[in-house]
């Protein structure tokens, strides 16, 4: 697999997070001679928040995971790559509970309290023999650092590892934030195939949490989008051990919260960055900006039409300023749009306005900004004023041969 | 331009629809040494009938013809390929009043009842001069011949000409339909960039011609995607030059209309499969059958859902059995389903039951079907009785280095 161009060149030191161990295995599901299991275990009181999958076709762990996080308390996590144990049948059910029960016997809680992710090859059954032997190995290595190797753990086609770390003070005191996620393909809104774990020793209440995460979630990783495709298996997970020295925040209300949602949001929106930047076949990153729409839903629609579109993507991939597909894709939306209220620029160069191009339209300058790595996409509908911020990637032939090879 | 693999080996002689003249012309709006312009005369008192793109951003020809078509009469069809005539904005909108003006005084006829329509690059202003020159010379050229020319003329990225003909008795009489059509990427539902243009020597009024071509194109040309791009320019136009010996038809209830339906519907479905089966890049053809769904307009999204994923369209590119990615696109479809209740058929096989892979899954057999050029996928939702089939192509090298270079 070729290393997308926006791998970042430096990747941040990882702190360690009071009250969170973890441990890297190999159970040799699918990969040979690398990691694909990841073990957490988190100290007692430990808040749990968590967003998943708008697929009906859910996989085992997110009903799994769904079915526990609104208790809110969870002791540990364990994920898998290689196998999604999606669309298993009752054997696939099995699976979760008898990976619950094993990593509850070894951290000594309740199975409620283990939370699980598996991602790959959908319908193919969990092999649990070669996941408990895992376990067990994982379970006798724990150690309070190792979040790249744990990022590296989880991958499946992506290209590099992606993890970040962000902190800010609170009453004196540092709160540490630490994520780590997995792309690349099937990305799209309400989650897509993408796993991503946050730990934090900040101290929260769980419902406070979960309203802080489903908020950030709804501007981050559902802004983002690589092939309009959702996974069976979509998850962020977010666990906060409460270790720092201060007074619990229980209400949404407490301004002590401001800087710590900043840093979250910042941490979810690296990872969803990163996802986007590792999108099957990339060759270039691309903002759509919408604003002028009659609510912030139809500005999202028009900016996810152009974004799926796959006649605006191979435009960008071959580096082609074409506006006319943008017009297109903002016509097929279904959303209230004008032909002549409608501006779009491109790269920040404005190319129409009053219902047709702009009469000293230089296509030198499109072309130049086409050439880059970083596309800009800006649409003002003129009838309202819905924003929307989306982004996503360039439709290549990489993508092509990607997926008509591999078997996810 | 590859020719389509699909592209017919016989194609049909068209006979004369009485009332109907024709001729070709080259404007030489964009492309050196082709026709690309097609201009119909019809007799006095012809029907017409006609759908359009559901784009909020239609072409001014879109507009003209959807303020016209209600009256229900036509004398003339003017048509040029290489540019749409599509976000023009004034300019544009005086182009089409130009246009129907010149072809109104050669046909001698209100403007009204000339019909109009533009397919090619979008935001390029329309050469009225060389249009106008164009419509001359086909004036003189009028014949009751040459379909399969006008198929030709009326071409974008098409790599083979579109055109069939079906006849059927009534009252003892030979009624005829032939049609036209040209794709052949930005193809969805709502019709895309899609155009068709149908004559028949029918004898029916206008509303019920109306009724029937809209139900018609339900089940036809609203059952194909290419890529789930809808157009500016999409339309279906009917005319019936009411030139048969035979009292008209005047009412839906009209039991002589059932063999015109059967032969009307038939022409349709040959010209959105036509279509189909040159969509850009096109490897396979794809049937897709969903039953067992809450309602008709479920089992529909359903459907067009696993049509238009990237991943299911690449894996079939790859000749890969990869129901895992169809579970996914009824999983991201929005509509009811149930894991447990799910069956899948990949080239009349069972694959999936009860949640999960069939025991005695056969990959051998389904690796064969995936071979061949023509994909069946089938699922059953067993939830109630809502039915929908789509015609779609899967997604190939082809369709990139295609849109990644052609300005559309």
């Amino acid at each position: 697999m070729k290393l997308s161009p926006f791998a970042p060149k430096k990747m941040p030191s990882m702190p360690v997070i009071q009250g969170c161990e973890l441990a890297i295995g190999e159970a040799g599901i699918k990969y040979e001679d690398r990691a694909d299991l990841l073990l957490m275990r988190f100290a007692e009181g430990t808040s749990v928040a968590g967003t998943f999958t708008q697929s009906k076709t859910a996989s085992g762990a997110v009903e799994w995971c769904r079915t526990h996080v609104g208790n809110g308390h969870a002791r540990a996590l364990i994920v898998n790559s290689g196998n999604a144990n999606a669309f298993t049948g009752a054997l696939g059910e099995k699976s979760v509970t008898i990976v619950a029960d094993k990593v509850s016997q070894l951290v000594g809680c309740s199975v409620g309290e283990v939370f699980q992710a598996s991602t790959g090859v959908i319908g193919e059954p969990l092999p649990d023999d070669k996941m408990i032997v895992g376990i067990e190995s994982c379970a006798q290595a724990m150690g309070v650092d190792g979040y790249e190797r744990a990022a590296s753990a989880i991958m499946t086609t992506d290209t590099y590892p992606k993890f970040t770390t962000q902190s800010c003070q609170i009453d004196d005191q540092t709160v540490s934030v630490n994520g780590i996620a997995k792309g690349s393909g099937m990305i799209a809104p309400d989650m897509a195939t993408m796993l991503a774990f946050v730990v934090t020793d900040m101290v929260i209440a769980p419902d406070v949490l979960q309203s802080l995460v489903k908020k950030s979630v709804s501007k981050t990783f559902n802004c983002i989008t690589v092939d309009g495709d959702t996974s069976t298996s979509d998850t962020v997970l977010v666990f906060a051990t409460n270790k720092v020295k201060m007074d619990p925040i229980e209400s949404e209300k407490d301004p002590r919260l401001a800087p710590f949602r900043r840093v979250m949001k910042k941490v979810l929106k690296d990872l969803a960055l990163m996802i986007v930047k590792d999108g099957e076949g990339i060759s270039k990153f691309v903002t759509i900006k919408v604003r002028g729409a009659k609510g912030a839903r139809a500005a999202r629609n028009i900016a996810l039409s152009i974004a799926n579109s796959p006649l605006v993507k191979t435009a960008i991939a071959g580096q082609d300023p074409n506006w006319g597909r943008i017009i297109m894709a903002v016509g097929k939306a279904g959303e209230r749009a004008d032909r002549d209220l409608l501006n779009i620029w491109i790269g920040g160069h404005l190319v129409t306005q009053n219902g047709g191009r702009v009469t000293d339209y230089n296509e030198e300058l499109l072309a130049q900004h086409m050439k880059g790595s970083s596309i800009l996409l800006e649409v003002d509908i003129g009838l309202g004023r819905g924003r929307a911020e989306i982004w996503t990637c360039d439709l290549t032939h990489d993508y092509i041969s990607i997926n008509a090879d591999y078997r996810s």
